[in-house]
């Protein structure tokens, strides 16, 4: 332990393991894996012009609040899609939507980016993403990439532990980090065990209506949730959370939180809990239908895990599931189908909380111990039975094979990897070809840009017997995990269609017209290039005049119906700006509460005539 | 013009351009840019782990309000610097001091970075970039990428034209791009001619004291102002600026800001605009000293230049001055030396606001027009004597001859470039190496995100006698020109040094302490691997318990002094989150508006144990 402690941080640790330089092993030419294999770094990841990334690697943006698209194997950054944080560059936050949408906040931290499944493999439709920060979930639109829902979940406190989803998307499992006071809001800390819980919420999203819905929530016991997964085929039925500081510590969790030998995995049946709540069997809180676990006779198990786990994964055939305490060197394998029969037999060590602990003998597989690895976080598979963990405090990816544990190789990253994601990583059908650690630190990796530094990502080749490292690339601010999707999975659109349905939208330039009733003026106007019209009728049809206190919605259509021809409202001094995508219909919404003449021009270079695309707001004086 | 009007927005013109693929001629051995021709496209980009780009490419972000830091060659997106936008990652626009510099906008749209010069190069101090949308100027310290200064500049609409500092940085010299009224606020747009001026504003910048400041602004007639350029050598006493809208149109300015056969560069000598101001040859307007260019009898002067120009550029001698009209097809070399002359001789072709003229004819070097080149903007040059121009339209880079004219070679870009940047291009030092075009389009070029595409740079290798497409690279929304300066002309710190002299800071843990007067609630806090202190004498010494409606300082000094561990500290559900850097004394201020029990949370991966680096803000109900 005081071994591990004086890493902790200790970046050097990382330094001093054996650099495998350029592992692979080079195969004749003939399929698309020995194709990569005859390739010089360089060429791996060269993507020239007129052809594509192979995947979409769709990062979490940790608290900058927004998810990072990058593509595999060039690692270009190809855009920043925002989630929970505000946007100027697209108006995300700033019009009317999706301003109300975030609710007030102007951060999250965006853990744990989740595709939606059908049987077991990404179905490219949405991507789901947890505010850890403000107990928010979000769904983005794969068709076009922009969130379309955000719900605040109640009687959590940072759903850290991500919204990975069961196999055809049933259900999102949202652990929750922090307990909280359960009845009495203002419980105090030293009742901690006897007034807090913690409580994981089981959501729904309905793909039709993109709508979220909280189906139950289970109040736990008072310890912190880490990392969520669910079963598959198999453990189809089942989910597992990590958990740390069952000590139940208030303070110092650093020392506190560390005390005890063994931590837990919960490991719960999500179809007969939803089956339980069919039948009526919960008690509403604080308006959810709550679960408590120490009165249920099943469905809910704990199973000892090695002190303070981190990450935990299911295996591509659903038969097991992989913990590592964070704290300890080994990853630990666990048997879905051992968990069944210890359930099955009463095979029970004792119980937390009224919830069976399982026989920590019975349901372990195998113990993974790589010499000298330490700080075991998260695991990622292949489709030939390997899987890959990262090291934080040795700094360093260990392939290993799950049938008999034995370590097959290691490749040290550059530095600290948290997540690691593999194409199709944690889903039934991994793809086994690219992957890429997440590195909490670059040190002097990149240029550099002062104190601050960026994050770090290591691609590898892992279609040979070892990892071959293929580049380093910064990343901003902060990923955790991500998820890998190959390029035939996404389609989106290009251009918003015409709908007729919709009151705001203005297809014909006589239909522009500006409306008061009272103090409030209605703007129906028209980008196109090179100009807007608010009236088309009035002398100055790109003029919008009110009155200093009036209340001003202005409706924008883009009336370019062509793709990549976006454009941008912004209004000088008053905070404001939007983007229009093709097709599409905005609406802003604010007070004219500074009078004078404010220019209104194009933000988004649209034509050669973009910087004549110009108007003016006149707020007449009180 | 009409071929040229229905060529706008038409992409398809740019594809119609000869495809001149990898034209770079093979060299022997030997000097850098030998090598740079001999090596692959592949391996010409890739810069593998352990080594550095060689150049910072240092981006405008538009209306994204912030700066994108890329490597070249291996055009990886290093990081994103804020500056006026906050942004959650880092906690600008969150801490005490970045918030107030803010002033309460949420967003920004940057134009034009331009870094300091000393000697007309580069020094790699500071640099400079403005709001269009805010009428702000920002200055940021190189020392550790960070914003030290913001102001926001009156009478004026857009200072669109950017910050090009002149030889020694004296001078940042802002236009406007919206003309405004003057000095009746509430001016008509019918009286345009009459009462609205177009301010062009001087600015200094302390580097010691690191603050902005107004040394005059020139009421400049009622026009649209695009780019400034400084001279330089022979020139360095002088400055252009380019115009359009010189129609004096208040409205559909597509088309009417488009009827005049030429518009004007101002061109002005701000060394003898100084000395009137120090002798008091002006008028106070609105807190400014203004110069009304009407009463001068010299140093303003206009030169007539094709169509609606857009950029303007000096070349490195600093003898000629190179503009655009952006609906013409050609680009116009005019001499500084018979601009010169012709102001001794009287030169004056007419005068416009009481500006004279000078004749085109006398002024004019040479107009160079590439046949079918449509839509120039922009001017970048190499070591060789060559100068490199944008063509929005025809979606190309013509490489062509200063001394000449001669058209030496043209290259497609994908698609519909703006700006475009060469290694050190501005400076009278260009290196000549890189050329990144930055284009406005990308198309299908990479994987798609929906219907708001990235934007995408091109980078070229101009070592040869033709440009040689190298790598293409997606953008966030939008850059507005680039800085590309070498890696060794930039040394930033990793840790700030103790600052005794801070009374927020604390270095000792004993002197963590909560102070409470009245209603409001001082923390002198530390943060490090892996707790928050806020009270070490504390049972729970990382617990904020305050009273509902109490007013809270929190100062938080980060006490790990090692390169690259930074922390963050985040309050769930309280919209707070910002980092301490290595050394750094931070500051958050709010109101505990919300009773409860919050989690504090160290949002910046430090340590194997930053899962366990939390606390508790306990907000006490009323």
């Amino acid at each position: 332990m005081t071994k591990i402690l004086s890493g902790i941080g200790g970046i050097a640790v990382g330094l001093l393991v054996t650099f495998v330089l350029f592992g692979g092993s080079l195969l004749g030419a003939g399929s698309a894996e020995q194709d990569l294999q005859l390739k010089s770094n360089a060429e791996a990841v060269y993507v020239p012009h007129g052809e594509h990334d192979e995947y979409y690697l769709i990062n979490s943006g940790g608290h900058s609040g927004q998810l990072f698209i990058y593509g595999v194997p060039s690692m270009r950054h190809i855009r920043t899609i925002p989630v929970f944080t505000p946007d100027p560059a697209t108006g995300y936050g700033f019009d009317k939507e999706s301003k109300e949408m975030l609710g007030g906040y102007t951060w999250g931290d965006l853990h744990h980016p989740a595709l939606s499944e059908t049987n077991g493999d990404y179905d490219g439709k949405f991507l789901f993403a947890t505010d850890v920060a403000n107990n928010r979930i979000a769904a983005i639109d794969l068709q076009d990439f922009h969130t379309v829902d955000m719900m605040k979940v109640p009687n959590i406190g940072g759903p850290h532990c991500a919204a990975f989803v069961t196999e055809n998307t049933e259900y999102l499992f949202l652990p929750t980090r922090f307990s909280l006071p359960f009845d009495d809001p203002h419980a105090s800390l030293d009742d901690f065990s006897e007034k807090y819980r913690g409580v994981m919420s089981a959501i729904t999203f309905d793909q039709e209506e993109k709508k979220f819905d909280i189906a139950y929530q289970v109040a736990l016991p008072p310890w912190s949730y880490d990392k969520a997964a669910s079963g598959k085929l198999v453990s189809r039925d089942w989910a597992v959370l990590s958990t740390y500081n069952t000590e139940e510590a208030t303070t110092n969790l650093e020392i506190k939180a560390s005390q005890a030998d063994r931590d837990y995995v919960v490991l719960f049946n999500w179809r007969n809990l939803e089956e339980r709540v069919a039948n009526g069997e919960y008690e509403m809180h604080n308006g959810e239908r709550m679960i408590f676990p120490e009165n249920l006779d099943g469905d809910i198990y704990l199973v000892p895990a090695a002190k303070s786990p981190h990450g935990i994964d299911v295996t591509p055939d659903g038969k097991y599931f992989i913990t590592s305490g964070k704290l300890a060197p080994a990853m630990t394998v666990f048997s879905f189908e051992k968990a069944f029969e210890a359930i099955e037999n009463q095979d029970f060590s004792g119980e937390r909380n009224g919830i069976p602990i399982l026989t920590y003998e019975s349901v372990m597989e195998r113990e993974v111990d790589p010499p000298g690895a330490l700080g075991p976080l998260h695991t990622q598979f292949d489709d030939r039975g390997n899987a890959y963990t990262t090291m934080f405090i040795s700094s360093e990816v260990v392939k290993w094979d799950v049938a008999t544990g034995e370590v097959l190789d290691r490749h040290s990253v550059y530095y600290s990897p948290g997540h690691l994601v593999t194409a199709h990583g944690d889903t039934v059908n991994p793809h086994g070809n690219y992957l890429v650690s997440l590195n909490k630190f670059s040190l002097n990796n990149y240029l550099s840009v002062g104190p601050s530094h960026p994050e770090s990502m290591d691609l590898f080749d892992i279609t040979g017997d070892t990892l071959r490292h293929l580049s380093s690339t910064p990343v901003n601010l902060e990923p955790h995990y991500a998820q890998m999707v190959h390029r035939d999975v996404i389609n989106p659109f290009h251009v918003y269609e015409r709908d007729e349905s919709d009151p705001r939208a203005v297809y014909d330039q006589s239909d522009t017209r500006i409306e008061r009733d009272g103090d409030h003026v209605t703007i129906y106007g028209i980008s196109m290039r090179s100009k807007f019209l608010f009236d088309a009728t009035s002398e100055r049809p790109d003029v919008i005049e009110v009155n200093e206190g009036d209340l001003v919605t202005l409706h924008v259509t883009n009336n370019d119906f062509d793709q990549d021809i976006t454009h941008g409202l912004g209004i000088m001094d008053y905070n404001i700006n939007f983007e229009q995508m093709p097709g599409q219909t905005k609406t802003i919404e604010f007070v004219a509460d500074k009078a004078g003449v404010f220019p209104i021009y194009c933000t988004n270079f649209c034509s050669a005539l973009h910087q004549e695309m110009t108007g003016y707001l006149i707020v007449n004086p009180k």
